[in-house]
Order: C-alpha cells, then sequence, then structure tokens
C-alpha cells in the first residue's frame, strides 16, 4: 500500500512529499522525476511564475545508488520564487476570490489573512504530485504499464480526434504541441481561443484524458464499495485543483443509450486462445475491476477562478462590497493539467497492482506479474465446475 | 470518523452491516431504516425481485431503548429469495456478462462458477448502503441537513426543471411518481422510453443528482489531497453499482465556458450582517470544502448490464463463442438508485461533519455545531490583520 | 490487508463480526471456528455464564459450497442469555466499578444508567475475536503457520515449564487441563490459588504466553514506525480486555541483562546450507521483521475488576459513597483468555502475511509463498555485491 | 486525526518528516522543537556519534509568522556525518549482527549490502519522531497537558524512587543528570554499571516510564478492539527502536496481585463535588479510556545490539561463520531514550485529543476542551434516569 504526504506552499521555500510503501530494486534519479515537473511548467496559455521555477527535484532518502531501498522517499523541490517573496512586504489579503479556497480555508481555520489559505489551495501543491507520480509511473513501467494523456477540449473549442488512432499515437501527438492535443488541426482554434480569452481577461478551462495502458485484469475489487477501482481514479481525478468532474469512458454520454449499446461484446482471438473485446465503452473497468482494456478517465477542468477581469466581492476587512484585486496566475491551465492528471492515474494504478503483487523488491514482484491469471481460456477452464453455487 | 463493512450476496441467507465511529444519543428505530430500504425498492422499470423482497431491518447492537450508544451498530436485512434459491439446483454460470463482474471476478478471484462474482457483484448490496446512509441521514437532521436527490434524465429523455424550483420542492416532487422525476410533464416521455426498452428486451440508464443541503461551510479540506469533500462525493457516488462518471455542480457544461461565468460572485445580504451567493454553479464546494451552499452532485449511470436481448460473449466451459443467457434484472434502475446516491451523499457529509465537530454524544456536539464559523462578517473580521503572510 | 468490525452487547440478542479482505479459496465451515469459541467458554475460575451459553457461529455470506470467497464474510453468535434480560427489570446502574469502563465509559459517551457502558465493555465482544481469529488461523494453517497458547502464571503461582520442552507440547498439553498450563506438576497450585480467591470473594490474574510457529522471515518492516510486527502484536494483545502489558520474549528480563546475553547468534545449519539461531530469546523479531524464529507474545492480565467483595465508589444517583454492587462474572478468566489472545495473534500474522503475498485467491498465494526468500545462503548471496552502499 | 511520515537513513544527507492534521493556530518555532532534540542528543553512555551531531530542525511549511496554519508541516534536519561518509569507500557489509535489522532486512527486501538495511534501521531515525512529537507536546501544553519520563532501571540496577514524589518533580530531577534519573542516590550505580559495560566491550539496555499528566477522561474507547488508548500507547512505544516490553502502569506486578489490591477505588473530594482516586494503579486507563489520572508507560529497552565484543555469526560473501565486526554505536542509549518515549506518548495523547474535541483551529478547540464532562457529580447526574437498558 502506497502512502504518500505532501506539504508546502506557494511561495514558501521548498514543497516536499514523502512516499512509504514503494518496493526495493526500482532505478530511480532524479532525471526520472524532473523530466515530468518540467512537462508540468510548460503549456500554452500559462502566467509569468512558470519563467521563474524551473522545478528539479533532490531524493534525500530511500535510494542508494540509484534504486530503491524500500525505505520511505523524501523529495524535495526549491520554490526560486521564494526569495523575492520573501523580503517584499505584502500586504494581507482580505477581499475573497469567488471559485477559489480563500473563504472556505478562512470560515474553516479561521485565518485573518486569507492569503494563508492561497499559499496551500494554490496549484504549486501539484508540483509534488506530479513527483510522486513519476515514481509510480517507473514503477509501473517496470511492467510495461504505461500512463498518458491529452486535451481533448479547450473552453468550447472541442477536438476532432480520429477514433481509430491508438493511444500511444495519441499521447506522442500531444506532446508535439504546446495544448498538449493530439488532433493537430485542432491547435489552432485552441491557440485562438485562450488568446481571446486574455484578451478578455477571463479564463477557460475544458476537459481531458488520462489513459492507462496494459493495466493487467483483476486490479481493483466488486466485494466492497471503497475498493472500486473506478471509484478510486475518479477520486483521484477531482482531487486535483479545479477538477469537478470525472468519468470512466463516455459515462455521461453512455447514460443516454440503450445497454446493447454500451457494453463490450465479448469474442474470442483469433488463434481462439484468449478473449477478447472489440470495443472499450466501459472504459476499462466492470464491476470497479479492470478489464485489461486501457482504462479511460474523462476530467472536466473548470477555468482558472483567479481571473484578471475582477470579480464581485466583499472586503472583509470594511465589511462594503470591493471588487477583487488579480493575483498572479494562468489564463488556462488545462495543457498543464495533463501530467498532473496522469500522476494520480500512476499513483492509483501503482497501489493497486501492489494490493494485487504484494512483495517487497521488484525481484520478488516480477514473477508473480508474469503468474497472473489472464483472459487467456486456458487460464479460467470452467467445465466440470466443482467448485459451485451454494450456501450455508 | 465513521467506518462500515457490508457483506451478503444476492441470494444468500442475509445482509449484514456493522457501522462504528456513531456518536450516542442518537434516537434511531428500525423504522427509520425502513423507510429507505422501501424507496430503493419502488420505482419504473424494476424487475421481478421488487415483488419477492420487502426489506426490514433488524438493529442487533449499539442501540438500547431506541437512541445509540457510540458502540457499534450491526444491522441485518434477511434475503426472502434465499429460500427459493437454497432448494434450486443452479447451474455453473460459464458464459460472462459484458459489462459485469463476471469475468473480472473470475479473473481475479479464480473463481470456476461465475455466479460467485455475480452473487456480491449484484446491486443487492446497495441494500446496506441505504440502511448505513439512513441512519446517517438521522444524524444529519439533528444539525438540519438535508439530503435528497432526483432523476433528471432517462435514456435521452432530459427532464425540463424550473431552474428556480427550489431543491426541497424537487425532492417533494420526485417522490411523487414511480420515475423520481420533479419535473412531472416529463413523466410521461420517460416511462415510454422504458416501456420501449423492454420491448426491445434492452436497458436504460440515466442521470440523476443528489443534494445536500444546509451544509455549513468549512467541511473538507484544500491542505492535503485526499481531504477534499468534493473527491470523496464523487467517489462515493461511483462507488455504485452501475455508476461511472461525477460532477460536482455542472461540471462539464462549464468546462466550456469562461471563468466569469462560472465562479459565484460574494455579496452582502440586505442587512449587510453575512457573506451571500447569488449562484452555486460550483455546485456547494470551493478548494475541496463545503461553501454553505447546496451540495450537488449529477451522477451518470450506465444502462444495466443485465440485458433480455442476448450479448456476444464465450463460454468459457466449451471455449465456444456462445450468447449470453439472461439473468432477472431491472429494465431501468435509475429511479432507484435515488436513494442509493442520497445513502452515499449522507454517509459522506456525516464523516465528514464528525471530523469538523468531533465529539462522541449529540449533546456534546450540538453546541460545537452551534458555535462554527459562519459567513457572518462579524465571524470573519479581517481588519487590522495580525497574523499574517510570512515565512520562516 | 484485513480489516474487521465486531458489533454486540453482552446480553443484546447477538454478537456480530464481518471481515473483509481474506482470499478466495479457503475451505471453511462453521466447525472450523465453533471449536474456537468453545475452547474460549472453558477454564477453570469461570464464572456463572458459560453455563448458559453454548456459542456457535453461523456463517452468512462470503462463504459458498464450504470455501471463501474473497467476499465479506459476516459471522452471527446469538446471545441465549438474552431472553433472559429481556424479560427482566433491570435497574439503572448508578455506582461505578473501580476498574471496568462504567465510569470512563459514562464520562465520555454521556450515559446516565453505566449498564450501557458495562454491555459493550464486557469481555463477552471477544466472542467475535475469537470467531474472526479462527479464520486467521484457518488462512495460516494453509501455509503450516501454527498459533498455540498457554498459562504460565496464575496470581502468584508460576509454572515451572521445562525449557527444553517444544511449543506444540506446550500447547498439546495445556489443552489437557483446566486452567490451561502446559507444566502439569503446576495445575493443583493453580488451582488452589482460584479456589481460594473465591473463598476471599476476589478475583485473580496472571501472565500468559501466545507462541506463532512457522512463521516466515520477513513480516513486517523497520522501515516505518507503524509497520513493525512487534508494535503490532503487543497492541492487539493490550487491546484484549484486562490486558495491560505485553512483551515480545522476556524483554523485561532482558532490559536487566548484558547485550552478549540476549542477542540471538547466528550460526550455520550443520550441512552448511542455511543460517540457523541457537537461541531465541528476541522472541522471533529483530527490527521489527519476524526472524522465522517461533514468535513469542508474554501477556499482563489483571485480575478482574468485577469482584464479589465490594469496592469503595460514588452512587451518581445520590452523590453518596457507596459501595459497588456485584455483577455476575469470572474470579479468574486466564485460562478462557488464551484462545482470545491467540486469535489475536492469529489476526496480525495473517495481514502480515497478506502483505507480503499478496493476491486474491489461496491458489495465488500457495507459489508465492514457496518462493519466499528464506535464511538459506543461496537466497542470501553477498558475494560480489553490486548494489552497495551510496547516497546521491 | 493526525498523520505523519518520516524519511531519511543514519548517513544520508537528511532527515524530513511530514506531520498532518494538525490545527491551525499553534504557535510554533524551530526552538521548540530543538530543545527535544537536544535532549536526544545527550546521555550518558552515548558512542561518538553524537559529538558530530548537534541537531537543527528547519521548518519549511506549515508554519507562517511563528504559527501554524492548518496545513502540513515539513521538517527537515542534515546529517553533519553525511559529508564524512560521502566520501569514503565503505565496504559492502555482509556479516549480519544478531539483534539488528541486517538480516530480517535483506532477506524481506532482498539487499545484497546489508548496509542498506542498517541505515534505515538505526535509530537516528527516531530523530524525527522526537520533531514531531515537539509539535504534539506544543500541542498539548495548550491544553495543560504535560508529558514527561525518567529511567527507572540501567541493566540490573534499579533506581529507588520515592513513591510520594511527585510526577513532575520526578522529570525535574531526572534532567539534572545524564542518566535522566530521579534518584539521584542511584546514578552513581548507574554510571558504574556503564562503565563496567564499556570495559567489557558489552552493551546495556534498563526500564524507563513515560507520563502523560492533566489528560482529561474520555480519551480513547472501549467500543472497538483498535480504538483502545493504552493499546495504541503500547504499541507505540514497542515500535521505538530497541523497545521489546511495554506496561500500563505496574502491569506484569499487578497480574500476580489480588484484584481487591488493584483496582483504584473511587472517593469523593472533600467538598463532595467531583469524584477522585486515591490510587492510580491503573495507570491512567479504564475500559481503554483515560481516567483523569497520570497515564503512566513503562518500557523495556534490550540493551543495544552493536556490540564492540563480536558475536557469532555468518559472512554470506563466503558461507563461513564469522564474528560481527564493530560499528559504531552507544554502549547505553537508555537516557537518550526518554525523549523518543516521551515524543510517542505525547504524538498518541494528541491523536487521541484530536479525536475528541475535532476542530481545525485552536480558537475552535479551546472552548470545546472548557466544556469536556469531567468527573464532577454535576457532569454526571444519575438520578431519575430516564435512558436506561434496554434492547430491541
Amino acid at each position: 500500500m502506497i502512502r504518500f504526504l505532501t506539504a508546502g506552499e506557494s511561495h514558501g521555500p521548498m514543497l516536499t512529499a514523502i512516499i512509504e510503501g514503494l518496493p526495493a530494486g526500482l532505478p530511480l534519479t532524479p532525471e526520472d522525476i524532473n523530466g515530468e515537473l518540467a512537462r508540468r511548467q510548460q503549456g500554452y496559455g500559462s502566467g509569468g511564475r512558470m519563467s521563474i521555477e524551473q522545478d528539479t527535484v533532490r531524493i534525500t532518502s530511500g535510494v542508494m545508488n540509484g534504486v530503491t531501498t524500500g525505505a520511505p522517499i523524501a523529495l524535495l523541490v526549491e520554490n526560486r520564487d521564494f526569495k523575492n517573496w520573501r523580503e517584499k512586504d505584502i500586504d494581507a489579503m482580505t477581499i475573497p476570490r469567488p471559485g477559489h479556497a480563500d473563504l472556505t480555508g478562512a470560515i474553516k481555520y479561521g485565518y485573518r489573512d486569507m492569503r494563508i489559505a492561497l499559499e496551500r489551495a494554490s496549484a504549486r501543491e501539484t508540483t509534488m504530485r506530479v513527483a510522486v507520480g513519476a515514481i509510480c509511473k517507473k514503477l509501473l513501467a517496470e511492467f510495461g504499464i504505461v500512463v498518458g494523456g491529452y486535451v481533448t477540449q479547450v473552453g468550447d473549442v472541442k477536438a476532432t480526434i480520429d477514433p481509430e488512432m491508438g493511444y500511444e499515437e495519441r499521447f506522442r501527438l500531444a506532446e508535439e504541441n504546446d495544448v498538449r492535443c493530439p488532433a493537430h488541426e485542432s491547435v489552432e482554434a485552441m491557440h485562438e481561443a485562450i488568446r481571446q480569452i486574455k484578451i478578455d481577461k477571463d479564463t477557460l478551462g475544458g476537459i481531458f484524458e488520462v489513459i492507462a495502458l496494459n493495466v493487467p485484469a483483476g486490479l481493483g475489487s466488486h466485494v466492497h464499495w471503497d475498493r472500486r477501482l473506478d471509484a478510486k481514479i475518479v477520486a483521484a481525478m477531482v482531487s486535483i485543483h479545479a477538477m469537478k468532474g470525472a468519468e470512466i469512458g463516455e459515462a455521461f454520454d453512455n447514460a443516454g443509450k440503450p445497454g446493447s449499446q454500451v457494453h463490450d461484446a465479448i469474442g474470442l482471438s483469433s488463434d481462439e486462445d484468449h478473449l477478447i473485446r472489440r470495443t472499450n465503452r466501459a472504459g476499462g473497468t466492470e464491476g470497479g475491476i479492470s478489464t485489461g482494456e486501457p482504462i479511460v478517465a474523462r476530467v472536466a477542468m473548470k477555468p482558472i477562478a483567479t481571473i484578471l477581469k475582477s470579480l464581485e466581492s466583499v472586503n472583509l476587512a470594511t465589511g462594503a462590497a470591493e471588487n477583487t484585486v488579480f493575483e498572479r496566475s494562468d489564463f488556462c491551465a488545462l495543457p498543464r493539467a495533463i501530467p498532473i492528471g496522469e500522476a494520480m492515474m500512476a499513483i492509483v494504478i501503482a497501489d493497486a497492482l501492489l494490493e494485487k503483487l504484494g512483495g517487497d523488491s521488484i525481484g520478488e514482484m516480477k514473477p508473480r506479474f508474469a503468474s497472473l491469471r489472464q483472459a487467456r481460456l486456458s487460464d479460467l477452464p470452467m467445465d466440470n465446475v466443482e467448485w459451485r453455487f451454494g450456501y450455508e
């Protein structure tokens, strides 16, 4: 079981994470993590902060000679911007911004300066999720599992993705542009939407997909409500700042269709050796358990709450109506959300895989993985069933 | 912190739940639970099972003289259908149904008869969630918190709900018809869609909303990813059988709008005493913390996987392609999903409330609740801020 | 990971437990559990209750055709005494008994009748721990792991156990007498002490040992404080009613000796194939990890708090000093504590084993167990070490 | 609920901890922590390491302007010794030391150099527990709760502590000498024992007590096995390196006495206002719930496993018997264990207090604490009991 805690504020000295429960024997270097941190910092529509920070991680425990030891791993990322803020004379923040944790944080914790809420509620926190996720990706890669993602909609501009295009191709094409959209013909319209929203002093959200490939069948469980893999995935997605909805496959669309058009028929491979699916409308889970098909999460991101065009609010220092004051932010953070969504998917899948395999080292896990029951007919022999229905 | 475990199979002798962590001093009788169990059994589009069962609960611990003691509460619901199945000679199930846990359960647990997966994967399990949820509703009622829900879409038939209609009115109107839709003018079209799907030997899903009213601001937290209230709610919803997506407010729609049309301006009440919101597009949470506005979850239910019209599959006893065999089921289970969704919402909110209030008895919790910081200006005095931004 | 909840009061209608997280494929019948329940009911020094109850369990879910399915298992045990109490007119209990949860429970939960505390605080609750433990014992037996125990001291009467006597022999001999002491020559003195304490209208505690045999090396972990196996075992022991102390091996005695007389030298087997220990003063754990030697827990039980000779107290209904009123109880419950201690040990070891092996069925776990790294030299090849000390 | 993770190796660059779940509004500076870190580094019988390190903590998040914010707190402590080890050419460690995690760690994780086990298994890890505990002590101090401790036995030298001496006096006197023993007349014998053990190239353990004063009645619970406060405390103690046993009060001694001499009579204060105890043989808990009396844990520490006099072992690189090689260590670490034991006690009590009080800020918790039900007669009115015994 993976446990991790993150700490750190947006303009504090550094961000920290500790991850506990990973096996020994996984090769791991800062570069494995830094690549993902860099992806998180790149995307069309970002604000000024990203030109200040160039996140690099320091691994201070749990790894020796470039290999994990099984001990907790501590990760540190310094905030370059800290030195700028440390000296600054910063006014208290007393006008809550709609859509942010400013007001809810102050009510919950009793802050008299809402900047205290802002500092931890900032998406800067996701840096450490990406770092933890990068380690989980490395672990998953040992077993051939790949996690990727891409943008499908910016504001109201929907990408027209060829449904025949494979997922790895989509991942590759998405990385080739700064909105992370695999449909290159849609990129210019997305750019235009973001340019216009800047002119409007407004912000944009959108929709993205995160997919895990080559996940073995049998992760998660139907036997108890809180063990369902699909529920864990949507929770992980909605736990990301500004994400307010998630679905497995095209769930909201499928809700409008008859069952015969939603479920994925089970067929035989041409050599009659194993079971296959010709569709994956279920998005990779049935009964809260992975099917072996790609696990597809679709996530709705709201437009960033920090808007250059000020919004109606109240100054809590005076009790009078007063519009919000702009804090530096992105105009559209969607492209940068992709590696964050991937990180959360990787964490959930890695945890479920560790539960299935057990074990304390990669060496112990590898043969167990190789022996996992598959959708092969020889793995599922139901002729002459002896163990059958019956109670008491 | 509420912990609960449920147990029981669809045709086994009984269903069981144990709930641990509830305070002492809450009045509770079986009738409080039976009413919710009855709601779960009523709805247009149900199959034959519901005419057999009339669920009633037995409380066997944790309650004395009609009041909770703080000890774990055990709940039992007998399966009337058990006696029918006990005697029956039942064939092994060897043809997995697409969309169900039949195949994934067999791969995960090594079942040689997939009926073993079916028995626990059945939505019969939600009976105990509704029972647990009924207790949580009773607890919430002590603090004025109300949870309700209704159907907004059956198949592709969308209800036209007056946006001005209040939530309690919606709850009331929804209970007046057997599709649990507050827009009575949409009911006939929904009936028609379900009648037609029966003729087509197919199934229908849809979309519903579950709302928690009068939740105090400050439940959940932005400080750590796994403490966000919105993420817990979507996980609870998607943990329900056949639910594959969930959003807080109209998240997927909001993803297409500019920020200025998505965030909820903060205003002053007419007596300038407290802060108000004129809209609730956020669906009741900001930064993963309740705002004090209604908490609105929208959930996508897929059409039931058990379809009278058989689907392509493979007989695992022979290795040959063979279509699925029908198991008794509903045609459209959506109306019956409402009390289940409400139960899960009630469980999540009750747990978050207990975290905020602490305490071991209703008597201990009541004055704490009365003292909670509100969105009143006098609760949030930010003039002459002394505790302000600053590190190290 | 095993989760379990228990519920039920001493004189309520029944006791309940739900266990979640066990693998599929484990043969299990009520008889496997009833044998342990019967052991819990037998022992010299018991009070009147045990002649009323003859506990038998009903398994109502999670098992089909005598084999676990991986679904949660619900267990029910009826209280025969319930019918006697249901009709009775029972006075409120207002004089707290020293040593019991009467007063602390009333302070915590606000009870106005302390019988409510008594009902759940009663050791009757351990019935369900024994039931859960019996299932864990059955699971452990699949892997050759045996858990047993015996009394070593009743009041101030210490058994003189031959240090050369093997543990399985001790378990066997202990079951042959009603104080569960393997040193038969000490039994009469123990009987005499208990007879005298009855005459004195007083109670006796004592010390017992619980041992797990054939536990593989490598369960638990040193890497994080809350993963240490020894800490989990002492917590499990002290969680039992009346147990106030526990040690791994003879820890309190060892605290007085020099290190050279406490640590267990590592030697070679005669065929030079594997590592051996000639002593087990560590009690089976080093660094919070099982060594492969017997795991030995020693537990101190206080004398039962319910004493026929009344103790000084205060009547909370009058505010005046008043002595305690006797509630039916045991004089010496120590012999009956053995199966309870064994149950808790079995639960902790089973959980640690599942963490090490992972997997969802006995069939999946068996080959993994067979491949566990042992104390064989061929498993621990440290010549030509390539992966060695080094940071960053 | 407090969650914390620690990370870091004995000779790695730094130690790290993250604590999540603390309230906002607690004044906290590095000095609050450094004082406890310094105590952990002082004690007669230490080895060479302590002259190298002078631990000071850096707080990098969760605190602003010297006050906690409710966000996770990250703590860093640099290892000064790191620079010495970084450059060194260090041989692989292939001869496991009896009593250490060397061999068990290698079996569990598959290490080929056992120094990897040693690095994390080192008691250097307790530095971060002391740091976390110092924060919990600061929190407890807000509510008048004090945690302290002292040595009662070094090797076989038992301190003769005046039973009438108050606990705060004991804490004060213990800090006045370098074996942390409140009975100053026993100190010279303890010194002598440690001096002799150095000459013998051996090590010594002993026994210490940790006490929490002014803990309100009602923390912990009897209602479920894993909520008992006493069980949590012994687990916390035995989770410390080299601690193999723990008891609440003098449990092993009490096990030999009749109940009438073990339980603590309940009396009336002289003004007949509240209940009192004239003894505290229970060690501060009844039914797993705090009584309001001092909570007393007694802990058995084994002699340190790293012994200058080498022990019999096997070289895993050659497969031949070979004695252990000395690693730098303490001769008697007992005096330095006191602040570690206090830290673990403080963590458990703070967690239980937060569960009882709930709340997210000190300001929210204070009035709740003031309203806690006490052992006052006016808080426990049991006359005219209406809510009384009865089932179904």
